[in-house]
């Protein structure tokens, strides 16, 4: 139908997840349809030129934001490009890499909605916020397991990257459609190993009218384990969708449907009996398999918003 | 005046003399408003896979020429680009460095008329074409004395390029607005180490009336040593301006004085008593100086070119 890809956005921090979930979502699209493309790349000075400058990756100043917005913008008009290669392992700079994109581009990074040209390429915006505690844990395992830091270093790193994120990465959350925090639960009998997942739905896209399908807190007297609500997130208006990490297979399966209902495309994916599983189930970063419903719904909430971008006219 | 840098291409052969013509233009220009693109980095493979694949670098599908177009429109329009750089010393790939366009852009290379759209960025199109055995004295001593190589290795590549050569560099003469070759001279008695200058002038862009102060052979009882010239080019036809290697001071200061009277410019330029000899005076990329007549009028006309293409409506 559309003559150029359908662009999502993954922003948020260090090891806020971004990898994780734009991986199930590249899943369940089908990643041969899918072209991923880490901001990290457009870094503008590898690891020893940061140390010596005294500058974080967090920085926009350490990162060639106007080629990440040409690349994007030739991107979402359907051009190649040849993306710059930023290795995390050996923190250089490596070949770069001829990238054509597929039917989505899914586009994960720090600093993706710091300026409005760049903002103007996606379809559906996505910022993850954890708790700061969850995502300093996230952090210490990766970046321990997989590029080669002691924890000590970690947190050092974290404090001395704190100004920025409050500066630089934080605020980026204002400009997404859709805000996902996985938490622990808060109920202490209610932990079975699952994180809860809280989705802020701003109005800015044409989210399912879940009204019609999940309870809210005002009218239900037994809190469901799946509430939509009322609420302002940085002081304006939104949607908030919570998930329990205790909710049933039935009442997922529930949702599922009625958002699938909505798109053709969707049917497929939510057509299987099993679907509810293989949806929310992923490989993370640092090897272990994640699975949980609140994951679950939130990639299909996701895939739903990009299948509904391809006929928005 | 113009919104965006104005492209001189400078496309031959390899060591056909393309650095040095380059290096030239941008002394004469000022090095501050010139950018230097050396096509050879939108090679798609390092030497290590040209040579598992059997690729020349010469061979279109050995580069990334859709990128280059689209890098050449960009900076045409005057927005920056991140270029890829090949290492000729390694063989390999480096960091990708910021590249904003100046004034002026020299884009130098193998295939930089090999595409329509690629061609169509360019405001003045030079073909350096020096006779075969020329270039191959000139690729001896540059890749024995700066890429590592042996003669018989240099010899060995020659021979393999040579159909690569034949099938996609030296048709680009096609689209060329000036041939440039550089020859030794015909006459043995006028030797004194300068190469003769043979310059092809197509009708493409708007050459200086050199009717007016060059002689024709023709009309000379006694050869000129600058000479204009009706001919055919490819078959078709072209003024072709010769110009010795012994051709003396005063011959070359009147031609000068009549093409830079045309651009305002230029007139600093050509205003020096001793002007001919700076400009005709290049380092050579084996660290020899090379000064000449013949040298000094070419780049002057190439630079005619660049700044009367500023005020081409």
């Amino acid at each position: 139908m559309l003559n150029r890809p359908i662009i999502l956005g993954i922003v948020g921090d260090s090891a806020a997840g971004k990898t994780t979930l734009t991986k199930g979502i590249a899943q369940v699209l089908g990643e041969d349809d899918v072209t991923i493309i880490c901001t990290d790349d457009y870094h503008k000075y590898d690891r020893a030129q940061r140390a010596d400058l005294g500058i974080t990756a967090l920085h926009p100043d350490c990162n060639h934001l106007d080629i990440m917005e040409q690349h994007l913008a030739l991107l979402r008009s359907g051009q190649p490009i040849l993306k710059p290669v930023y290795s995390h392992k050996t923190g250089m700079f490596e070949a770069p890499v001829y990238v054509k994109p597929n039917k989505f581009v899914i586009v994960e990074g720090l600093l993706g909605y710091s300026t409005r040209p760049v903002r103007q390429c996606y379809d559906v915006k996505v910022y993850l916020a954890p708790p700061e505690p969850l995502r300093a844990e996230w952090k210490v395992k990766r970046d321990t397991q997989k590029r080669g830091y002691t924890e000590a270093q970690v947190r050092a790193e974290m404090l001395k990257r704190e100004p920025d994120s409050e500066q630089y990465i934080r605020p980026q959350r204002s400009w997404a459609d859709m805000i996902v925090s996985f938490c622990p639960p808060k109920l202490v009998e209610a932990i079975n190993g699952h994180l809860d997942a809280r989705l802020v739905l701003r109005p800015t896209i044409p989210h399912p009218e879940l009204t019609q399908v999940v309870a809210s807190d005002v009218t239900t007297p037994i809190k469901s384990a799946i509430r939509l609500g009322l609420d302002r997130d940085m002081g304006k208006p939104v949607d908030v969708l919570e998930i329990d990490g205790h909710t049933t297979r039935e009442q997922v399966r529930e949702l599922e449907k009625f958002i699938c209902n909505e798109i053709p495309d969707l049917l497929n994916v939510c057509a299987a009996d099993d679907s509810t599983m293989e949806l929310g189930k992923v490989a993370g970063t640092t090897g272990e398999t994640i699975q949980s419903y609140p994951l679950a719904l939130t990639q299909l909430l996701i895939v739903y918003h990009m299948l509904k971008a391809i006929t928005i006219k």
